[in-house]
């Protein structure tokens, strides 16, 4: 029995890069913009939107502690692509912010920061044209291990649909350095935060947990009879369910016949002027 | 023929009082929180909310270089509901980070701000426990006059089914102050903007124009037909395309069985462990 989906490589690539370009040119972008972590994520994200759009991307980098091993990846990434890396400094911006509204916890902080750099990001959008390309992938967004409005905001999601231990297959495909598909992912929110430490799963036992639950449609009792613990299979359901309110658009309340969100929902496409 | 819907005030009033009053409950939040401009949709919010919540709500302003008189018409909200009114001053936060980003246009500059109120208003959401109880109108939403992941983000949208046109009547029949239902409206992104100048419309024409459009479903030949120049007509129908994006989550690559905003979408209230 597969533990997890598999996936023809070569065949996600193509269906991601073709997804990307065509994404960009339908909303007359000139190209896209990608924050760079220095994790695995965007390391994959900026190949792939760099393969899309012939180059035509812009990679940020917005610290605030950040250890400087991370800049090393991220200047590494953008070695990689002949391209620059173009930094942004969020301190003094976030020390500002946090005096006005006393940050009592770091996850405060971190949501903070998450919030901060969309802005950037959303702003450069703006400065040069480009999509915000974002760099969520389907083990977080179902887990609800993002930031509403935060990271998890952007134009498009190309690897919102893989999970993490697929991301690793594909980054091995792309030739992301090792030490980057190899270090423990990290939403970098504060010092030596991991993502497997405070989720409290390793991306492995929860990706198979989540495509059990998601894709496979199995019921909690299967889920178990399969041999995954009980508690670790109720704790991932716990969190998917919370963290639906994160994929979603603000609820509006209803007061007509046809309301945005709700029955007033068309395509771009469906027809022009 | 009706140019816009007949709304029965009171009975708005109900349905969008119990609306709040349900959402905040089943989140188990403590209350609300509300960002006070000085304008008409943000003191009826705040009043409905207040009803809704038993005055369990924050009103928090959030001045960048807005005119005094916006900071006075906040303050006769907060005294009429007779709350404090938080006061978090955006300038230095904006300034510093205006100058790592250099936004060359108000425009830029705009939704930077909205973004970092936005911000805060979710750092408040987590420190108070309160959900962010946005201000949104059917007008501005369908015409997309609203920052993405800023002004428009929240937990819920209370009047995001009401034109504005319609709002004025529920502020009416709530005592907000005169002065504060006949000012012209503005998103105060910088200095002399007004909503109606920009969109380049009045709102009693645009909310006439979308209400045929959307909700009565005219094609656009009906709407000019009913005697509104055709230029305002596909302005208006070009405005409401051009909008759609910002009523979506992101867009996500579809690569699974199951995919988060396309085919997996739960409400959190289906099933419980």
């Amino acid at each position: 029995m597969e533990k997890i989906a598999k996936q023809d490589t070569n065949f996600v690539i193509e269906v991601i890069t073709r997804f990307i370009k065509e994404e960009v040119s339908k909303y007359n972008f000139q190209g896209g913009v990608i924050a760079l972590s220095g994790g695995l994520d965007s390391a994959v994200v900026s190949i792939l939107s760099h393969k899309a759009l012939d180059g035509k991307i812009k990679l940020i980098y917005m610290p605030y502690e950040n250890p400087r091993e991370s800049l090393n990846d991220a200047l590494s990434i953008a070695k990689l692509l002949e391209l620059p890396l173009e930094i942004i400094d969020l301190k003094e911006t976030a020390t500002f912010l946090f005096s006005k509204v006393n940050p009592s916890n770091k996850l405060r902080k971190g949501n903070i920061l998450a919030r901060l750099r969309m802005t950037v990001l959303f702003d450069i959008s703006s400065r040069d044209s480009s999509l915000v390309i974002g760099t969520s992938n389907k083990s977080e967004i179902l887990v609800g291990y993002s930031t509403w409005f935060g990271d998890s905001a952007a134009g498009i999601l190309p690897i919102g649909d893989l999970y993490k231990t697929q991301i690793r297959d594909i980054a091995q495909e792309l030739s992301v350095p090792d030490n980057i598909i190899q270090k423990p992912p990290s939403a970098e929110l504060w010092d030596g935060q991991t993502d497997e430490a405070e989720i409290g799963l390793s991306y492995e036992i929860l990706d198979q947990i989540l495509f059990k639950w998601v894709d496979q449609r199995y019921s909690i009792l299967e889920i178990i009879k399969n041999g995954y613990p009980e508690e670790q299979v109720k704790k991932v359901i716990s969190l998917t369910r919370k963290a639906l309110y994160k994929q979603k658009t603000p609820l509006i309340c209803k007061l007509s016949d046809r309301t945005v969100g709700i029955d007033y929902r068309y395509s771009k496409e469906a027809s022009t002027i």
